[in-house]
């Protein structure tokens, strides 16, 4: 193989590569990428990369001197690449699976691994189908993957379960178990049974959010049970689903919430980040006191100190108490948008919305915290 | 003690006082930090913080109420001024050593200690003293303290060593062993004995380098044998020196060199960074073929690959190669800020000597590696 290319163009592509490879050292295989020409095509070469659950394939243009692939060390490749000042690239493999890239004056030989032992990414005809603007798309992520799981504990909440409500409505959901978040978005073109529900893992979302604007407008989502492929522009990742069920989190959202309290966002993020700023506990717990046209924030506390704080809000029911994870309510509140925010629930033990005033498309639960202080 | 403070200010000062406060558990009390009134001050308070090595004096304007001093967990109090939105901040000790911090609606009581058990900090009169423009002062600490050793295992190595050279000329030197850099800065201002030598120590190069814009316009640098102080503005440090004898590095820095070449540095900075980019060792050696007109750059041949560049330089003596930890040379090229540098060694065994064309002031000198490729 024989490529030149536009440095910019690779490096890139290379730090997206490079953020799917293994980083683990058990299956050394996975620390390398693959770079291929393409069949009938002369302006555009191939690069893929796998962690065996998330590939990615990215097509970078290319003049093509000699057909060919290679497979090469990724971290090796980007941190060289990095330093590169010239303007073009040459990569060429040599007998004996030597790699030279050449960049202005400069000359760098790396060995290659076989291409053949390098777990193939095959992109696939999959039955289901959604296609979605990129900023919904992002807005979709973002509003859920938070309150996903992050640790392996119940691997079926390590991400974000997708399914259909029919009337073109997808769900997108998500919960570890203290808290839940729902988005319901409205999308024209789909193709979705409505029986299907599938666990979109957190990895695959993060890094196809992180790169969202590869793809262009729209992101082409296509899936079965098993894999789910998203596809636009020059880009395209495919993943692996989660196995297993994921829990019916209907019940735990309440229909029957009697007390409301209109918060402005700001201010209650500013005053949580003060009264919880003082804990010791990753978690950071603060006790609400709500009473008419009132909300009282109250760190624990404790022999290191306490911190108080006090925000006028939109109220009129009776006057009670409730604990919360501040962390919990930070994450939700930083990722809605709207001025003021809506919290929901029917007493101090009962699970609490929180949601924008005037959008029913997405919503939060939240456990409360029995606090003793 | 009853005081309000502009958050901002306060804010400003806590991070400088929470640089210095000791990091380690070992000694409890140096996490805390002091604000006290000064007699006969009516507008201002006095921060204060040691690791008893450094201690650092910031004055404040403030609004006193009451007069008295508080000793207080400097992160603590930093974690939650952080978070404060309102512009002013009222700070007032309670009986039992409870301290109260008021910032718009929000009140948070944090316990306190003893300030008698803190140790203060006590400006002194002493003998020898140097008043030096800071920009100057800046130069003289980047240009020397990158060369001065980083772990424990020579003390007297572990910051920058001051001299007087006579004709108003302070010395500035650092070495580490494999490499040393001096500055000589010509100071009006100064009394300074010439058998006088002090060792400074570098946290508090740091640290007094970072904040330098607080010192206005000159600092005020006075010592003796034991501490020195630096001084301006509204902030005062106070230093011990190392003890013990810095090394004479007189005779490690070449007088005859008969070699010598001029490089653009920018390009021997990219280049080095491409060459060294593959390398696996912390200080990746590389190789420096020169001839006339041309400087080839080699990284190790090794199995996981190789890197070469080449440079046009001026040059026109004999054809030799010299080895280096690019790290050294990478360190002295990115403080110098000429266009062109110059190399002067003698032969491929010979200390080099790195420094400007047209500027005696500084110099660097490395010693080669022996490199077997």
């Amino acid at each position: 193989m024989e490529i030149i290319l536009k440095r910019n163009a690779l490096s890139n592509t290379l730090q997206n590569i490079n953020s799917v490879v293994d980083k683990s050292t058990t299956k050394p295989i996975l620390s390398n990428f693959v770079i291929r020409t393409i069949d009938g095509k002369e302006k555009e070469v191939e690069f893929s990369s796998t962690d065996y659950e998330l590939s990615l394939v990215e097509i970078v243009p290319a003049e093509i001197k000699e057909q060919g692939s290679i497979c090469v060390n990724a971290k090796k490749v980007f941190d060289i690449v990095r330093e590169l000042q010239a303007e073009n690239v040459h990569i060429k493999s040599t007998e004996q699976l030597w790699i030279h890239i050449v960049c202005g004056t400069s000359e760098t030989r790396l060995p290659s691994v076989e291409v053949g032992l390098y777990p193939q990414t095959i992109l696939e005809e999959l039955p289901q189908s959604i296609t979605i603007n990129v900023d919904d798309f992002r807005h979709c992520i973002d509003k859920t993957l938070f309150a996903a799981i992050t640790n392996e504990s119940r691997r079926n909440l390590m991400g974000v379960c997708l399914s259909y409500n029919g009337d073109q409505k997808t769900r997108w959901l998500s919960t570890d178990g203290h808290r839940l978040a729902q988005m319901i978005k409205t999308i024209d073109a789909l193709s979705f049974d409505s029986d299907k529900e599938v666990i979109i893992p957190r990895k695959a979302l993060t890094e196809v959010r992180r790169v969202a604007e590869l793809f262009g407008e729209n992101v082409n989502i296509t899936f079965d049970d098993r894999v789910m492929q998203f596809s636009g522009g020059s880009i395209m990742f495919k993943t692996r689903l989660i196995e297993g069920k994921f829990p019916n989190c209907d019940p735990i959202i309440p229909k029957d919430s009697t007390l409301e309290m209109i918060v402005n966002r700001e201010r209650f993020i500013s005053s949580l980040r003060i009264v919880s700023s003082i804990s010791s506990e990753k978690l950071r717990p603060v006790k609400l006191i709500i009473s008419p046209g009132s909300l009282k924030l109250e760190s624990e506390k404790a022999d290191y100190g306490e911190v108080i704080d006090e925000i006028e809000i939109d109220y009129e029911g009776e006057s009670f108490e409730i604990g919360f994870n501040s962390k919990y309510l930070l994450d939700v509140l930083s990722v809605l948008e709207t001025k003021n925010v809506v919290l929901e629930c029917k007493n101090s033990m009962s699970p609490t919305i929180i949601k924008s005033p005037d959008d029913e498309s997405f919503l939060s639960v939240i456990m409360p915290l029995r606090v003793e202080w």
